[in-house]
């Protein structure tokens, strides 16, 4: 089984502002431990991230060939992006949409995520422990679907 | 360290009616599932459902007592309680809340979560397994506070 | 056949306040003319009524065993229960909607019904008679189905 | 007793299409069965329909002289019609709305109602027996006024 | 000079029904004291009353020939025809629209227009001394373009 | 009979800006027409301006005594003022507004008015005839109340 | 193959106000293009208009027998019209909806049609090429259901 | 003279938790200081909680027997309950709204009361002293009808 | 101690009109009782009404030398006036907002405050005793803060 | 005559997924029936796709230099992006919008185009044939230009 | 060239009170910052404030007269006043808005300014050196028109 | 000191379209004025632009290193960008928003600004002007945190 990680704008940013709300962990941080849960449970891990949409659509319509769940922390663009949420259903490879904070508690444009209607499942609010229940969440999919 | 998993209004009804946007397992299977992971993860489980508001209510306060952590499916009081909200705020016992299915899939007055932003996090949409994340994040919460 | 009418909040209080809008007929002489016509009918009756959200709900679920259709007159819950909608929605036993006064020419809040897109067909405002037309429209749903 | 029964735009086309949402049912074939009925409670019957808002107006206005109760399945314009609304109040005769299909499941558009608060009832969802209770609510209405 | 007053659905009715919102004067009675001032002034009077948009409409079009001003009380039609409006504005005719009752201190949806940005002026609230009204207007308008 | 015309801000700027909008007359050209008219009428005038919102409070109210029906072109207060409307609603002397602009041909904030729904009548989109059609309505409303 | 054109309130005025909005071409221009197109394409023409809704929904009934597609620029009705929308949906004829103008250049009630989600397709803004084009894709989809 | 003080979901947690936003004192603090000032002017209290919908309902209906007036802290059903609306509508007693804080500085959906506009009078924003001001209205309400 | 109350615009109308919503009394019995209740409780008092917004500010700037308390019936301007607000968050003498009827029972637009968020609590409906309510209040709230 | 088809997010992927929506044709069979059509007609095509917002910016930009006219499927940024419509704008360059769904007839969000106010036409529903009718369009445009 | 700078109500107590929104700065430090920055420049300055809005339109006014530009704080005035407003459109004089704080990081109903859109262009969020920058624009503004 | 000016989609086609909008200064003009003003104050400048949403993202972001203030217009992104939102909050360079025009004069979906609630301060409507202010701006801030 192979997962891919697509973590969208300002994530590559992670652990060096705001920590009080997305905490002191790096984005290379959060890929090690991903990884590290990853190899106990035998999954191939992509891990990516990119501040442009077209790159994340680009990403996303890749994932059609050998990737079997996508995990998307698509950041900002979870509340302005159309086309994210399109790449998402054209290609028809199982998401599940993570928020490191919870969403629900901030501004209310962050209220309205565009893209979870087409995603599996949501998680959100639990810091990088969102990424770890994000690849769990992947893995049972998987073994459902299999 | 002990967990306390709180139902809402209809999922008694679990497993019967349907399927097809909750499932074959029975409120009681999910319990069982939910008490064997809990058991190779070292804690203790409290499994409880209402159908009345106040109820759960009176649950939620109860917590304060021994609960380290609540993982709470409101089901239809998510949308509607402000009673169930304040009940979280007023107990300071972390709250994680999940559902079985995608709300953000369905009618649009379920997109609204009044109890979210006093939540920790949320976990939706993967069916019988929101309940085994939920265990899994409660006691990644419980050993990053302890 | 047996048809269970179930009625929500305040409706104990019929007849000894506000005639003006509900008339001064008191529930058990609406319970009395039900029961009447349903004698008539050959129709079997089960009639009750509850203050509570929880009750109402209880007594839904509880519709799947030997009741062929619900007479529903939720009052105050109409424009508030998800937690009905999601009980009639679940227990699948037929649902008429019914009201004494037509809630379309009262406050704007009573214009929306959050069950009304799960029950088979609604009748409003004819006070004590939109019973006895739940009741007829009961048995006319009954044979159609048998 | 005379009941007249105005009928809106397209229900001319009964039975032809859409069975699934309106039934197989011709308006000619509501009608025989209003006038079986009608037959049986001594109640006289005029029957009509007009794809044409004027007309309608037209007609209900007319009906201050003979008529004592007007059943409207205003159809298409129960959503879009001040004029309506405005002629049921200008000549006081009792009306009673009805519909075939359970417009709260449908659009929301076809959520409002403009002639609904000026209305003394409303009937919905039961296809062709919402004429037949109209019937019936119309005769007690007039028993009640007698 | 010329004028057009045209009457909309319902007002045939006046004088008949609702003393309280509309007055005790018939349509016929406003007529002759428009056409005893109109004899006054030397101005020439067509006088027009229908239910059907269609109607007014074409009425409205016919105007381009030798109507200096239309006198327009569009009733429920104000609320919901973009046709009067579009045919208003496709004549070119100046328009003032009138209202016998204070259509802003009625119902809310009867405070919206269609048909006023497209007319010259607004004259409402004064009874039949509204058509009067309209009568001075559009003589003034008709001196001032002279 | 005595009838106060009451001018809010910016109507002293009349006449010298915005002629496209307004007209080319000054406040007091418009003054000396309906002091002109007025005198034919037999009818005395009072004719006042301010740009301060408490001002033409005090002015309503002192109309108690004395004034027989004021003609209000509150200008921007009549978007803004519930002051303006609970003093025209607690006087109970006659009120009706004028505007020398078509306001429902600007922008959308002017669309609505708060003082409409406590005033007798509206006339609008005249120009300075506005001033003149308010005086005619002025004296009707007097004769009527007679 | 035979197309039926329907046209709705005031487009008989075409070409003789508002040519800045609609172009300078009349009806019977269009009408005299689009025929001579069809001459070449071999395809049947009904060309017809109407200011009244009632009217234009019969002739969509009619459309039922007899005719393979509509062309619809339903003007006014396009924004205000259910009873045009039933109709479409009713009858099964496939239908394009057409304007001249580009409707969402304009004012804002003019963005929403009631009737596009029941049409095949829509084509704005191309002056008299809209029904040229109107009449292209209505032989296309006659090729494509053949 | 008696006055009965109820109190909605989660004010038994009063004073345990949230000082900053409710105060130190418990519900049983309260209580007594109310009891106390009560006996000074002679009057009966009872005072009850809790957090059922449902059970305060049935304590205001039971009110119709030998309470004055109701003193009403309905705490978050106050902004969700027409359940309640319609107990104090229908009973009839007077009954007074008061909250611990002010309302109208927190969260938005808190803004709104379902039940103030059946209430005699609203206090807000007091701490503990909101109930002995509700004591005092209550008084001087009595001393009113009296 | 002294408390300042401020009274806004057409409150010096009091007991003349409008009985039915404003009572009997005039601001000088109101203002009589209010001085004799605080005479009792050994407070001073300065008691003062204008119809200007500009007026209101001023006094509210001029109460940070020397008033501890404010009690503000800012009538109409409750509704409309920020400058009311900003005046009493820049001063930071406590403010208590009342009310003689009840807001929330009346027009939409009076159901919301712009000054409530920045005022200690809010007391309305209770007719002149609200003055005396804020009187009480206005007491408290000093012996809190000696 | 040189015309630009310019293709925005994840129709790539046309034809691989989701046929029911978007049909069975590949965007290289699109653009080889476009090509064969405009060959026919004597036109030049340019045909591009890309997922990356910026780069179509890019490209509409560049067209000023000898493109005739832009055919834009701008798909999920039709609905969220200002800077495709002020790149429109900007250039001058006459752009026809088209789509290959109804997207009146699908989610909400859908129905609101950015662009279409500043392009000439719009064509949507037809399938890949919009993309043939949007050729005949242009150059038609170019014609009526030339 | 001459300057007018006008400020609206409470910013004659800046610097006394909330230096976290607003700064340490009175407003006489500011008019002398101001002062000596246009005797720099060679700019004639008039400073002025009042907590009246009519006073505020009567200096606008009256700045038709050797004003060349006005830079406004209306503070407050600038959400609530159309009367401002419509005397900038009016006096035709060139203005410069500007706020001390960043008010579109402030409540809601501070990010409608009804003023700007008759502003030549807005500075907002500098503190003490948006009146700085707002002279350097207004001389800008100046030497453009010049 | 050194400045960061970054420009948004479309503002390379300056000075080339749509004068009577933008001006008739090019971009490159606009920079060498900036840079002029620049060397005057002995400030360092960094001028970019870019169609690109993830291009301005990543230019913001390596702000951190050696950029003390941002100047930006972020044309369209300033309406539908969230990513650039949270760049300016994460990497907490003080940035200045700037436009061209008044944006708050345009289309209702250009008053809303996105990137404001984060910025120190915004100036608008100044043309080329708002450039040098934003820099005389930026200055400032840099003195006042120096």
């Amino acid at each position: 089984m192979k997962v891919l990680f697509l973590n969208g704008p300002n994530l590559n940013l992670l652990g060096t502002r705001e920590p009080g709300v997305y905490g002191r962990d790096t984005l290379a941080d959060i890929e090690a431990q991903v990884r590290e849960r990853a190899a106990e449970l035998g999954v191939e891990i992509d891990f990516r991230q990119s501040n442009a949409e077209g790159q994340l659509v680009d990403w996303l319509q890749a994932a059609r060939e050998g990737i079997d769940c996508v995990v998307l922390n698509a950041a900002a663009y979870t509340h302005t992006s159309v086309a994210l949420r399109d790449a998402i259903a054209a290609t028809g490879v199982p998401t599940i949409e993570i928020h490191l904070s919870n969403v629900h508690a901030r501004e209310s444009f962050r209220h309205r995520s565009l893209i979870a209607p087409v995603c599996r499942g949501i998680i959100a609010g639990f810091g990088k422990d969102s990424y770890r229940l994000g690849l769990e969440a992947a893995v049972r999919l998987g073994q459902a679907s299999a």
